[in-house]
């Protein structure tokens, strides 16, 4: 899999004109960098550079403690060590590969390619003058942002995998919740089943699932309450499980029947409807090629022809080793969102998610599925949801 | 434990002259920043700016979607939402506070104190010139060494209990380990009593315990191999847990008995006792105003004046919620440490690891120790290894 993903990069730096990739870590138990799990196997505590050079060759500058656990992996060609002195050791690479352009792991929009910190980068800064070829830094967001969302066959399943233990939790929960129980209870709940099958939440525990029950629950990223279920009241949870170093992200919603009902009020009924429409749209109109402002207007602009108004968050982001995977997403063109991110155009083997949602005065619905993009659309890599689950 | 670290914060920035401390994040799931576990007790997806200000007054700024999770904290004065702008957000606010010297967590030296990456330093840049105030940007290494160096009595009993928990496990190895056993066989007893314990490795599971077993195991951070414990080999375990969010590092000397052997060999036991003497010598010397270096030296020197090499790494680092924590270490003027980490003085109410180790003919030969600094001098937080463990 390591070896995988590197070869893969080096592909990607010839196609961009990039000597060399470098990434610039160390004491990375405390402060790594998010694209480490894709390239290394151990963490490292002296300052480390790990080039993929535009040859497909991989070199690592390690410091003496380290070299040997390196060495154990067996995942790069070469791994060099320098005596206390990392600037001249990878001054020398420098000049030696006769680099011009260096990609460097920084980005003001994209969290994921953002992994060098500051400090190291005034010490790269420092080592790039000290060589003969001075090197332009450029920043590695182009190739990250490729690397984490094209999806080797193996990342594929492991998502199909981690998608398939949180059904079955979702599934689950249906037996449990009933009138009366709280947002902390059925939180619970879910934790108890990710025990349970051995997985981990997708992101914080304490977030995870979130849980927005009837009109009173406030909708985002917030700990469960003592909010109490109630007959009428309307469901979404959010939910997702970590298994195998991959990720599941997705929304469903439950509904508590009232006396003498026999399905959701006309109102959740309608909203959920759409949402679920707003998702086919979506999907089918993805491909390589769409722009995600493209895919998100496809959902938004027929939820807002409904009569709704527009949901306050992106349509859908990529789904990887993190819940939010980085680089492009699903959105209009908001402020929060560079154009980059929104501009660029979706590549068969990217993950998304498409999770539009209507509040409604039951409480909040939400639908989130998870798309796999092929050479001509897409696939559903969850079994979307065709009928609110009843309680 | 959040409000009391934050209050020591703004007590550090009156003494340092900082207008307000500024620890700017995102996605903190998929990369954080160091400092966060001790100021925050969740983690944001939108761009978030916890502030200092040197009044002692806390204000977060943060995205609509995480406010509210944050507010649940109850930990801050005041959380403040912004409108999908953080930019104009965050510079109205730093000129509300008439903010000229502006601490941000950047440092070349060192990794505690340098969670800020490069692209969102590049975006505060762009913020501070957008404000009227114009405010220089400083490093906030001298807040962040402090306020993770200087521990709180919950902090120091906290790791008291990670040091009880890992001298357990390294007793209960008195039993387990003898001739024929592999350093793997070693390592998987440590993990098992680690889940039986419920807690976790303090580094890198792989790589934790450090098993270094006779004369042709490689000393440094690396994954135990096969190598068999013979009669008459010495082995070296480096070991700690982290267990209620804070860390132990301790290394222990055991000697499997040769055939009409009731004690170590001479070489081995002079090594031992050697570094014991070493031991005692820094913990005795070391005291507020003592640098690292000078702390470094007291044992060193001793060493080498019994005639063995100098190790070629530091005598000991601080330990906290990493096993490896920021700032001061002790150590000699190597290349590898800046003159700030070495020369700063020691400060009542910081915990060392002292780790000296020689190599012998029969294997490596290291004892861990950890001590904190009290008003006058030192005491020793773990139970000095008094004899070699004889197996």
């Amino acid at each position: 899999m390591y070896k995988e993903k590197l070869h893969q990069a080096g592909k990607i730096l010839n196609e961009q004109g990039i000597d060399v990739w470098l990434t610039l870590v160390r004491e990375t138990a405390m402060n790594s960098d998010p694209i480490l799990p894709f390239i290394s196997m151990v963490d490292f505590t002296a300052l480390t550079g790990i080039m993929v050079m535009s040859s497909g060759k991989t070199i690592v500058l390690a410091g003496n403690n380290d070299a040997e656990g390196i060495r154990q992996t067996e995942v790069y060609d070469e791994v060099i060590t320098y005596n206390g002195n990392f600037k001249d050791g990878l001054s020398e690479l420098l000049d030696q590969y006769e680099v011009r352009r260096l990609a460097a792991n920084y980005s003001i929009e994209d969290v994921a390619s953002d992994g060098l910190s500051h400090g190291l980068f005034i010490l790269l800064q420092e080592i790039v003058n000290s060589t003969s070829s001075k090197p332009e830094i450029v920043s590695a967001a182009p190739i990250i942002s490729k690397l984490r969302g094209l999806k080797t066959t193996a990342e594929k399943n492991l998502i199909i995998e981690a998608i398939s233990t949180a059904e079955h939790i979702f599934q689950d929960a249906r037996h449990f919740i009933k009138e009366g129980i709280t947002e902390q209870e059925i939180h619970q709940f879910f934790t108890d089943r990710m025990k349970y099958y051995g997985v981990q939440p997708s992101w914080q525990a304490s977030q995870c699932p979130g849980v927005m029950l009837g009109p009173k629950s406030v909708p985002g990223h917030n700990a469960p309450t003592k909010i109490t279920a109630c007959k009428g009241d309307s469901m979404d949870i959010d939910f997702g499980v970590l298994q195998d170093g991959y990720c599941s992200d997705l929304q469903r919603t439950y509904y508590i029947l009232d006396d003498n009902e026999d399905r959701a009020s006309d109102e959740v009924q309608r909203a959920f409807d759409t949402l679920k429409e707003a998702i086919r749209r979506a999907a089918q109109f993805m491909k390589p090629g769409v722009t995600g402002e493209q895919a998100d207007a496809a959902a938004r602009d027929y939820v807002i022809s409904q009569g709704y108004p527009s949901w306050n968050y992106a349509l859908g982001h990529q789904v990887g080793r993190m819940a939010h995977d980085g680089g492009m997403i699903l959105a209009p063109k908001w402020n929060r969102y560079s154009s980059r991110q929104v501009e660029q155009p979706m590549e068969a083997g990217m993950v998304f998610t498409l999770e539009p949602g209507i509040a409604t005065s039951r409480g909040y619905v939400g639908i989130e599925e998870m798309v796999y993009v092929t050479e001509t659309g897409t696939e559903f890599l969850s079994s979307p949801q065709q009928e609110i689950y009843l309680l």
